[in-house]
């Protein structure tokens, strides 16, 4: 069977026009703020030297930190009150252009601005915001962001960690019970932190009122630790050798009850607790709330790394030569097809993704302005850990891929991809596992589930059961007038023309989508009606399932978001070759999932060898124009830190 | 659909028993040697320290190979009548044992012995191996391989280092015509090689003999180059950090005539040359032999590391707890459906992988022992890449698996997985770039096909056109009886029972390569009518199918050797466990080509459905015995290098 894809387009073609236009499109309404933040920061405070041990890299991590202050950097998200500039939005943004350097660098800001400031932003009151807020940014008080214990890596709601009020001294103290409470992977522990924004259980007269965070300083002026804190080092890790992570231990540590951040659980000088948030599940989720920022922001940093493993790779295959044709000619990597097929779908994905982390951003932005309602930031929060794993088990394969696709020279550390490797890593793990965030999706998009298992009993769920899965999740997220048009332009194409046509793609992932979904509810349903002792094997038995689910979700979104940008761009080659890059990036995502399709006769094998076979075309036309295409991921070159990828 | 598999059997458990059982059954006839090697080794030489420097790593593994010596590891597969003990076959069982500790050992150790040593054995006449196997052997020697140039990894055919005889003096010529041919990556060069087995090609009186290895000299007593030696180094690469990997330049290097390793290729005082091989071509081939012992080595030392990641992994999973079920209880992570379809799959692998790699050394003994024919040597070198390919492959995908199961532990150097995914990253790539042996392996499989290319017209072509697929590659490699019976009580199975009937299985893997082959066999019949300008191109599409052909291939091959092993091993505990990890591994196997089988309608749907809820039980069954299942791998304790793992 042959398939019918369109030739590559006769206009002219200007390799520098073809990536101006592609980079303006992805970096979409951030387009401006980024281009001048890539322009403004330079490779001395972005590129870490190969080979340094792990004092010198840290220090030149706390040093380059230094320096990213002069630039504004720090101060971008925050409130303009408190010396701010730009929007929460930007600041994610900001995150991405610094994801494209060196990722020590990239962690320990997120670790300074994003996590220990954004606590103090987020859940401090206007007081505490004022006190720290600008040392959080000029530098002048280094933090630790101290949730994660030992002993409960993702299971945050069971952190052991005591916050005890003491109304006395008008003190709380702050206390780990056991070894296993022990903070651990905390940046900026093991060095250079003064002072940590920690999680533990709030108790107040013997009553535990959860999870809540406290101001604790952790060292003096002399980087000593402090009477009670017992700081360890993490010494070697699989990577991200300047982030100087440790342990945290605290012994009956005493601080000042002001230094509580109380936005949302108060303790007053007599002791009474109290909060806005009447509902202690809605209060534990809001305390989370920096979690839905890091977790946007790890995800584009990952998706930065990746593009800059992938201009690397597309580089060395340009000029890499391998032997010779029947002719004596000698053929350059990237003309093989097999390099064609590592390489250029994970360009393709790289599109996809940043169109997707754009409409995500701009969600977070609309949620923080007060836009929406709660269920908007229910839906938030689904799919920034949607997109963080699916990002970052995207990094981790394909810088891997683009590493080995570079030979010997990929695995020499001067040129760049080993030490993306190892650093972008632990992105899978940190911030939220994959694999549990994957059952978080999955438990977003079953709406009310949450509330069932503790709340209602059975014949109620039975009654309920038509609402079990979110509808208004298996929505369209944008570009909803486009796609509804796509998709009846394709239901009139014959069915040769439909591998292209885009209304058809939506249709196949939606579909997936929902059946997937109902399914699952009807599956959940019936682990509802067991007894409790039951319920854990049972649900259990789903977790393949809800992995399937999240996937199919975010799948479709991403998708649409492509589209969302596609209409955005104007016509022009880079609108032709977006089209092109959005037909590899649906067929290869349909035809990673054509088993499913294929089991339920969704569509017949010779369609799908038909989708098979132009994939491989479409990765050969886009061979064309795959420099201007990697430019556009707007990886600048003083950035690359790799001598196969100069010029 | 639900499928019926037979429950767990009511035997008693004695892990210990079991576990040794399994142990036994998976290192086959080398058992005893292996177990021996495993006492007699201790953790002082093959456990390197976490977090050292460069110079300190290169000291210590510098100092371990010599520990080495001491055990008699490195006179294992040397000749008895220079020094050697054992046989070829079991220099590559220590290979795998020593693979189980410090992979940068391992591979300092393979360069030494496997490499440097291996082409004076190979390729030496009787008085060379006399005058430097001995100290190979005793380190007396330290030598390099230097084979690959930085301009032509995979391109062996093509170096440009040139070794020109000079009648005048007696001696050889060594230079290095251009900076892209300088020797790479080459271990041994950057510190402690003191010589150099050098490929390139020999120009004897003008005429150009192809490529012919020579040892040439390299550092004097005080380790500073000698003349006309340029030697470069490496640094930091991707992991290995205790090899010294370098590049080598010779300017004008002389040296006698009796360095030429002239087994196959003599140069006479008067300037003559002769070989016993007439054919140019096969004389290359031969010329390469030390590789396949190289891959074959490499592939197995790849399991090892991946075994002692999965061991470690395990170990971890069975201590740790996460969350609680709805009765409070706490969960560890090994009950998880999840984490059971992440690592119960690959152990499963581990053991198809083992049974493999022992047929695999069986066959390279035979060929060395002087059974078999051209077309046995032939084989061999197919089956070398293609189980080199699909066990590194494996390696960096399950290890990398394995760290992200252990979360943020897994990321902490201490626990000893970050070092092991970073060591054998390289292994993709070394020894034969695994996407190039891909292309190989399919290349083995068309028998005549490299005939056909250079020397027969087209009509010539398509009249042997029957005999295109090589036959004798397409039969049973092992176990034939065994086997046959298989298919045969099978193919009288209901279809209900055949999910677990390993001649359905053996039918599967079997079918699907044949018709794979016999489809780029009729392809490669119409690119070889092609005009020899467009058969480049021709021949480049099919790149992914001739990768797929060698997949499929391999799969049937493993699957064999897996039946083969479990025939061998006596009725019992392990013999049972054996058995579902061969149905887990099979089944596992064919639903990763689901795509295929359904595109051809092979099987239906529901089967497919089927297959997949057969895994998922699989998993979950064989978790009770996983934790004999992992011991049975053989990775001792004092070898793991990983806190989470102690006991």
């Amino acid at each position: 069977m042959t398939t019918t894809i369109n030739p590559t387009p006769a206009a002219p073609r200007d390799r520098a026009a073809l990536a101006a236009g592609l980079r303006a499109a992805l970096d979409g309404e951030f387009h401006e703020f980024k281009q001048g933040l890539r322009e403004r920061l330079d490779a001395e405070t972005m590129v870490r030297p190969v080979g340094q041990d792990i004092d010198t890299a840290r220090e030149w991590t706390t040093n380059s930190l230094r320096r990213l202050t002069e630039t504004g950097y720090n101060t971008v998200g925050m409130p303009e009150e408190f010396g701010g500039t730009e929007s929460f939005a930007h600041s994610i943004a900001a995150f991405e252009v610094l994801g494209t350097g060196d990722l020590s660098l990239t962690i320990k800001s997120g670790v300074q601005s994003g996590l220990f400031g954004g606590a103090i932003l987020n859940l401090g009151n206007d007081e505490q915001r004022r006190r720290w807020l600008p040392g959080v940014m000029n530098l002048d008080i280094l933090g630790c962001y101290g949730m994660t214990e030992l002993g409960r890596g993702s299971d945050v709601q069971s952190l052991e960690t005591t916050i005890t009020y003491l109304p006395e001294t008008e003190e709380f103290e702050v206390h780990t019970p056991t070894d296993d409470a022990r903070k651990a992977y905390i940046g900026n522990a093991a060095k250079d932190g003064h002072m940590a924004a920690v999680f533990g259980k709030l108790i107040v007269d013997g009553t535990d009122h959860g999870v809540h965070c406290i101001v604790v300083p952790i060292r003096d002026d002399e980087g000593n630790a402090l009477e009670g804190i017992e700081l360890g080092d993490h010494g070697h890790k699989g990577g991200l050798l300047g982030v100087d992570n440790g342990t945290i231990a605290f012994h009956h540590v005493r601080v000042p009850r002001e230094n509580l951040l109380d936005r949302y659980g108060h303790v007053s000088a007599d002791g009474t607790y109290s909060s806005p948030i009447e509902r202690r599940g809605k209060r534990f989720s809001t305390m989370l709330s920096t979690l839905v920022r890091g977790r946007i922001s790890v995800g584009g940093a990952g998706a930065s790394a990746t593009r800059r493993g992938l201009t690397i790779a597309v580089r060395h295959a340009l000029k890499r030569t391998q032997f010779t044709t029947p002719t004596g000619e000698p053929v350059h990597i990237m003309r093989y097809q097999l390099h064609q097929r590592k390489l250029v779908p994970e360009l393709a994905r790289a599109y996809a993704f940043g169109f997707a982390q754009n409409e995500l951003m701009k969600s977070f932005q609309a949620v923080a302005d007060g836009e929406g309602d709660e269920t908007a930031q229910r839906e938030l929060g689904t799919h920034a850990a949607g997109l963080k794993a699916a990002q970052t088990r995207w990094a981790n394969d394909t810088l891997q891929m683009c590493r080995e696709a570079c030979g010997g020279y990929g695995y020499m550390a001067e040129n760049g991809l080993t030490t993306l490797t190892a650093d972008a890593d632990v992105f899978a793990t940190f911030e939220g596992d994959n694999t549990v965030l994957s059952q978080l999706v999955a438990r977003g998009l079953l709406s009310g589930f949450q509330a069932s298992w503790s709340n209602l009993d059975m014949l109620e769920t039975v009654r309920r059961s038509a609402a079990l899965v979110s509808n208004r999740l298996l929505e369209r997220t944008t570009a909803k007038a486009t796609i509804d048009r796509l998709v009846s332009i394709a239901s009139r194409k014959s069915s040769e023309e439909k591998i292209l046509a885009r209304g058809w793609h939506v249709e196949l992932l939606e579909y997936r989508e929902k059946r997937i979904i109902e399914a699952l509810g009807m599956r959940m349903r019936e682990v509802l009606k067991l007894d409790k002792s039951e319920q854990f094997e049972a649900m259990n038995q789903c977790q393949n399932h809800m992995a399937d689910a999240a996937a199919a979700h975010m799948d479709r979104v991403i998708l649409e978001a492509f589209i969302e940008g596609i209409s955005e761009t104007e016509e022009g080659h880079a609108r032709e070759v977006l089209i092109k890059l959005c037909d590899l990036y649906a067929l290869s995502t349909i035809h990673d999932n054509a088993t499913w399709y294929l089991e339920r006769s969704v569509y017949d094998g010779p369609r799908s060898r038909g989708i098979a076979q132009a994939i491989e075309k479409l990765c050969a036309e886009l061979t064309d124009d795959i420099e201007a295409i990697t430019d556009g991921l707007g990886v600048e070159e003083k950035f690359l830190n790799s001598v196969i990828a100069q010029a």
